[in-house]
Formats: C-alpha cells, structure tokens, sequence
C-alpha cells in the first residue's frame, strides 16, 4: 500500500504557517520566507518553468515534494474555486481535496485532475491511494488537514523541513494530534535549513 | 569576550519542559524521556561517577554541554535551596544564580560556587563572564530565563535538540522573545536526535 506522507516548512519557533492565512496570504502573513530554502533551487524553478537555480542538499527533498507522489490531499480548499495555480497545476496526477460541498471533478492541463471528497479523511486517503499506484501519497501543506490525519495514525512519512525564523504566531502542526508516537529515521544539514524525517513509531 | 550559549532540548512540538514544573519533576511531568538521548551515552555516564555508555555523534554536544562552559546561569531556583544537584554539583565552576532574595555565596564541593545576583539579567552575565575567562558561559535549561537573554539580544549561540516526542504541553522555549533573527551554523544527526546550532544573525 502506498505510503501518505507529508512534506512541510516548520519555522524553529513550530509554526508552518503565520497569522492571518488568506487567499492573497496563503502562508499567512509574514511567513513567505518559511521557502526561502526552496525557491531558489533549480528543482523549484523548472518545475515553475524558469531557467537557472542553485543545487545543494535540499534537492532531493525539493524533487519529493516537486514529482515524487502519485496522487495528493491538497490543505485548505475554496469552495467555488480552481486553486492558487491557474489552469497548470503543478500536481500532475489526481489530487483528491476534502470538501463538504459535492462538485463534479474538475479536469485540468498537464495532468491535473481535482477530485471533491465529501466523505471524509479516510475515504479520501483510499481514493488516493488507489490512483497513486506504486507511488506515494502526499499530503499538501496546512496544519488543519495534516492535524486530522496525524491524529487518525494515518501519516506514514513527514519530512519537516526546520528553518531558523521565528513567525511568532500562526497554525502549528504539532497540536490538537493526541498521542502520537514518531521515530526519527534520517536528518540532513541543507543551507538555511535542517530536514527530519520522521515515520510513525 | 566569552560567548553565551545555552543547549536545550526540544520536543518536535516545541516544548523545553513539560506541564506541571516542580522540585520533583525539574522538567515537567513526562518530560524525562527529553534527555533519552543524553543519558545513555558514556560522556553522561561517566560525569555521574559510572562507568560504561555509547558514544556516537551526540557525544561532543554532550561533552560541550558537561564541561565546555567556565561559568553557568542556570534556570529557576528555589529560595533557600543548594540546587537539585547534592553537595557536589556538575558544574565545577562559578554558577551566577539570578533571585529577587539578596543570600551569601555558596562554596559547594569540586569547584561549583554559587553566586546569587539580585540586580537583573545583564549584571549576572557581566559577572559570568569575568568568571568564565576564555570560556563559554553557559545558560542553563529553564525557557523562562532564556527567554529572557533571548529577547534581550543577549544569547550569542543555541545548540536546539529536536528530539522526537510531543509532550502536548509545557514551557516553550521561542515564545515571548519578540524580533529574535537566527541562523543556523549547522545541524548533526544522531540517533534520535538533531543537534541543530543557531547564532544570533
């Protein structure tokens, strides 16, 4: 079975995101910089269709979250909406979001397929699960959604990728989940950033 | 001038400490299992008087921590109180106390002399720093008095061990300490922990 895994930007003070997340904030504001790690690398910028970008130990981490899964459970969904990312998402393969509103599935280009689940965590995980193939799961950034599947003892896999800033306030990852049990398998110095990786004990 | 460090060891959800502080529970109930990675190994071991224990990469964050410093500002102290540590502590050297509660010097065995300093946080590490001569000073655990020194502008270094529990609760240490900019030096793995080292940016 596919593992469901989660890749996410957690500032030292364990915030992976700031106050006030919006539509034009999706972070948060003030919390952009949570990637700086992540946006200058060439991974990044070719998967944006930019040229050029640096190479260091956070390639591989960039590459997983970039093209390593083979379905995903984005976070946070506007009802009557597309997505931050235009008719191209960066997906390519189904991604399966958690709503409470029925909507028919949404085709987009490069191989982009939004499916709407309205029958909750598990459901949507199986569904995943069965389109990912061989490959893995990836459960898209917000606390909220990766809350609920932690604390169902559903997340294989997270990587969290520690940054030195401190936002000061916004949503934690590591609250409201019980008791949780993690194992450490592997961390790795990268400029700017430490990536752990954690799977369920 | 001799650098001040404080290494402290953090749950993957943030917390030094866990609820409920007491003489009995120095680090909270629960939160033992912080320094799973520490005592085991023979550094630890062998500055308790044993004999045996691993070592592996956590050793020299180990062995700064145990003797790398020349004076320590340690964390809450008791009023009419020696320490937790009996008549020879660990520290075999100075150890500025900060108190509201104006007492004599306590010249314990092996080196370790208490000072207790009334007139705030920069008296005291001014006085730790004239001890520590060439060396560090070290900060003690206890997030109220780091973050104290943090907000201050006055931490000039911090070694974090991410270890993998959540304790759900407890003291933070990155909370209350206002515009605090890092930046990491570098980060070790080693067996259920990340050492990861940050100075002030």
């Amino acid at each position: 079975m596919s593992k469901l895994k989660l890749n996410i930007t957690m500032s030292i003070d364990g915030f992976v995101a700031g106050p006030d997340q919006s539509l034009e904030h999706p972070l948060g504001v003030g919390a952009e910089e949570l990637h700086d790690w992540l946006v200058p690398l060439k991974a990044f910028r070719e998967s944006h269709g930019e040229e050029g970008g640096e190479v260091n130990a956070s390639t591989p981490f960039a590459e997983d979250i970039l093209g390593g899964a083979g379905a995903t459970i984005p976070g946070p969904w506007d009802e009557s909406w597309k997505g931050w990312w235009g008719d191209n998402p960066p997906f390519h393969h189904p991604v399966f979001v958690l709503t409470r509103h029925p909507r028919e599935p949404l085709d987009m280009q490069g191989g982009t397929k939004f499916h709407f689940v309205t029958d909750g965590i598990e459901s949507a995980l199986d569904q995943a699960r069965a389109a990912a193939g061989e490959k893995e799961v990836s459960l898209g950034g917000g606390a909220s959604v990766a809350q609920q599947y932690l604390a169902a003892g559903l997340l294989d896999e997270i990587v969290v990728s520690v940054v030195p800033i401190l936002l000061g306030g916004g949503a934690r990852l590591f609250e409201n989940v019980g008791d949780v049990k993690l194992e450490q398998v592997e961390s790795v110095e990268a400029p700017g950033v430490t990536h752990i990786r954690y799977a369920r004990a």
